[in-house]
């Protein structure tokens, strides 16, 4: 989930200030509210050294009546701590009735640091996973509102602000040993954090992944997510957690982006073109052959927007395969049988077998797409999407399979320009539909739902690769080589 | 879950043909209103070789429409399909809208037969029953009745049958390899087994043990069993499965019991008490030096009756004990304070830090006790307990903690004859309440509850131990003994 984030983004003074009181005031409003409705809530903070978070932390609370919350701060566990099993001392802190519980730094620290640090893994890894999840469900089914935030800045920004802090005698001391040791293993800390947002990204208790380089776009975020998320606890009653929605991600200015800053403008000469497309086709042959060979499994799907060049780049990766080895699946609208099972059923049954490379042209992802934005299932349907969607591709990734995700992109203007060439074209016309016009009406909300689908089902095990594709030649390098290079990792394993 | 079962439980003829008349037609009629109403079902059934599936099967699909199921017998998986995950051809099976699905053995094969063939462990099998749980969650979102069966035989139950087969020619040849290999390897298949029946009962898709000596008790408790489910799936309608009470172990005559066979004349000698609990008491306190200097902690949980003889039996327990390694915790209705929390909260803050005991007095087991018999806590909410508690005992053996559960039992004579006793005596005179008289009158209800909870919270990793405690010697010594024996076996780990 931290791929592709857009971390440049900020928000001048003038419009902070302007959006702050009313948070404020609407955040207050909400403390009393839960209170009277003896509703607890925890707000926890993971994220970087030197992300900020005691300074965000301050900003919460301030307008928050004093009397409701408690800031907890989770360090290495002390020697007392230690003799108990991880989650005593969380439990023992788990706020009563109306009130907000903070934690920097949380019962996570265990799949984080710990795991670095005690090179936790395996057994003991997915145990400690495991015993997240349940104790995250177990609070939730009970009523809590959990609100998980997760500071992100790039090894750069920490950089950064270590050595703005080490220039000053007066703020030296406090970078420690461990965040320098973490600034050093940055890759790993990020691995680590990776696994954790996708292993505990649920329905009930959701991660919402704040770009922390500017202060005052990470505390409108921060804020604008609490406020929703209790608004969100609030509304739903007594209803279970998994009929409530999710908090982050939802109608804010402030959601993740993965497409914002996305370089459409990328491009290849033809001369280029020619000499790279032909080596990366030649190599894929070949590794279809070695694939085979191994018994590995590949699958690929396509996803883009509309005329985003989907049939032509699909040519260009199949050129040169060995027919008996791959299958282009096109996907449409379910059939009636089809409707008449669950909504993964069709995809199970043309899935790769061992050694064989399957294409999904358009996929399992239009239940997150197209179903939702147009309501061809309902809200809890699409929201219990994301994690059917990851248990499944880990569920082949488990198998052996190599899964490979590309999202093609292209701009609005693109888009129309398109439309219209192929209006213009006789033998393009059929391409064009009332449909595709419609669908350029829903763009927004097409676009936020792709914005979130490309954020909660990027994965350790199954990326999604977005491909700048305005530029066709540059788009069908990019998925030829990609596959190449998953393909080649894949195999010197 | 297989523990304590009694397999000895049998149905006359004569009563067998009168309810089954009955339950062939309800099951008619209720495949067709499913089949209106477009529930998908899934019948499924696991069991040792011989313990009569194929027969049972039978027996089910007799008043079946058979246009409206199919069976799937599941095999090794075939060179084909062991070119797929292995959850491929299951969701290839899935019941279309409105159908029945019968598997003869299934998905689980996967975490028994392939498990101990193919030495599937640590982290493969994790990550199994992590496939097959968010499998089954995923078809009961969508709206499915899933019925899981496991039938169980003893071994030589299971050795009687072989042997019966082998005695004649024409059935010989049903004895496979691979069946003679179950019967030597009975107990590896066990405990696969337990481990099966206790990571994958869920709250969605709950296991009903069958106790299959008998054709016709099993017969019964099948029909039951599945017109209990689909009756609560229909009357569910759209409602989210987590809302839907499972459907075993409910209001039919066939409940699994530990209880019934239970052997209350079990008494020791005044002389062979004396020999024995001062050996087991001398043992204990030695135990306790070795688990502090291994700081390894250790939860001891009594339940049992009123007026089982919990206090006394404790008093033995600790006599000899260290007092600064142990403590005592009596657990009585929660206060504001703690009913203000998670029900679990109030225990977590009291577990054992490493090194040290605690024995508690009455436990969380009160969610399923008293709790949900009085009403205190919804149906939803003790429902969900059973896998609550297992989570959280599973949190504190990995942790390293030995954990002991204890059910004290007496049978109502004897209780009534304990509260006479107490009235009768003037210093025992304030431990006999009106309370522990009207408990007496729900004892029916009690008696459902505390069966439930032993079949549902005996685990692998913490089972619970019954304690015949008509005879207090015998009761006191056999805990002692209990203890020992656990710690011993740890600390030779």
């Amino acid at each position: 989930m931290l791929q592709n984030i857009d971390l440049s983004r900020t928000i001048d003074k003038a419009s902070f200030k302007a959006q702050k009181t009313e948070l404020d005031l609407k955040l207050g409003d909400l403390q009393r509210t839960a209170k009277s409705l003896e509703i607890p809530t925890i707000i926890l903070f993971e994220g970087w050294s030197a992300s900020g978070k005691g300074t965000l932390i301050n900003e919460l609370i301030l307008p928050l009546d004093p009397r409701g919350f408690t800031v907890y701060s989770t360090r290495k566990p002390t020697e007392e701590e230690s003799f108990y099993p991880f989650l005593w001392r969380f439990w023992k802190r788990t706020p009563t009735s109306g009130r907000i519980a903070i934690f920097d730094r949380s019962w996570n620290r265990r799949v984080i640091a710990d795991r670095i640090e005690k090179a936790l893994k395996g057994q003991g890894l997915r145990q400690a996973f495991e015993d997240i999840r349940s104790f995250e469900r177990q609070l939730t089914d009970e009523g809590m509102a959990i609100v998980k935030f997760f500071l992100h800045i790039s090894k750069a920004e920490q950089e950064r602000r270590f050595n703005n802090l080490r220039a000053n005698s007066a703020t030296a001391w406090r970078v420690t040993k461990e965040d320098i040791r973490q600034q050093e293993r940055y890759a790993e800390y990020l691995a680590a954090t990776e696994d954790l947002l996708t292993e505990t990204d649920t329905d009930f208790a959701a991660w919402t992944v704040i770009e922390a380089h500017d202060r005052r776009f990470a505390t409108l975020k921060i804020f604008a997510t609490v406020i929703e998320a209790l608004e969100r606890r609030i509304a739903a009653g007594d209803r279970k957690p998994a009929d409530r929605a999710p908090a982050s991600q939802r109608g804010s200015d402030f959601k993740t982006t993965a497409l914002d800053r996305v370089d459409l403008s990328l491009s290849l000469s033809p001369e280029e073109y020619d000499v790279r497309i032909k080596r990366a086709q030649t190599t894929v042959r070949e590794l279809e052959h070695e694939i085979y060979r191994r018994r590995i499994p590949v699958v690929i799907v396509y996803e883009g927007w509309d005329a985003a060049g989907k049939g032509g780049n699909i040519r260009r990766l199949t050129k040169n395969l060995d027919p008996r080895g791959y299958e282009v699946v096109p996907i449409a609208a379910p059939n009636d049988a089809e409707k008449a099972h669950h909504y993964l059923w069709r995809f199970w049954a043309q899935m790769p077998k061992a050694g064989h490379i399957t294409i999904f042209d358009r996929s399992w992802y239009g239940r997150v797409l197209v179903e939702r934005v147009e309501g061809f299932c309902t809200e809890a349907q699409w929201r219990r999407a994301y994690r059917e969607i990851n248990a499944m591709e880990q569920h082949l990734v488990h198998f052996g399979t190599i899964v490979l995700k590309f999202w093609l992109h292209i701009d609005p203007d693109e888009q129309l320009r398109r439309f219209k060439e192929r209006q213009g074209l006789a033998h393009k016309q059929w391409k064009i539909t009332d449909e595709d016009w419609r669908n350029r009406e829903k763009m927004l909300q097409y676009r936020e739902a792709v914005e979130e689908m490309l954020h909660r089902t990027t994965t350790p095990y199954a990326p999604w690769t977005i491909v700048e594709s305005n530029g066709k030649r540059y788009a069908r390098v990019k998925v030829l080589e990609t596959v190449c290079e998953a393909i080649r990792t894949r195999l010197a394993r």
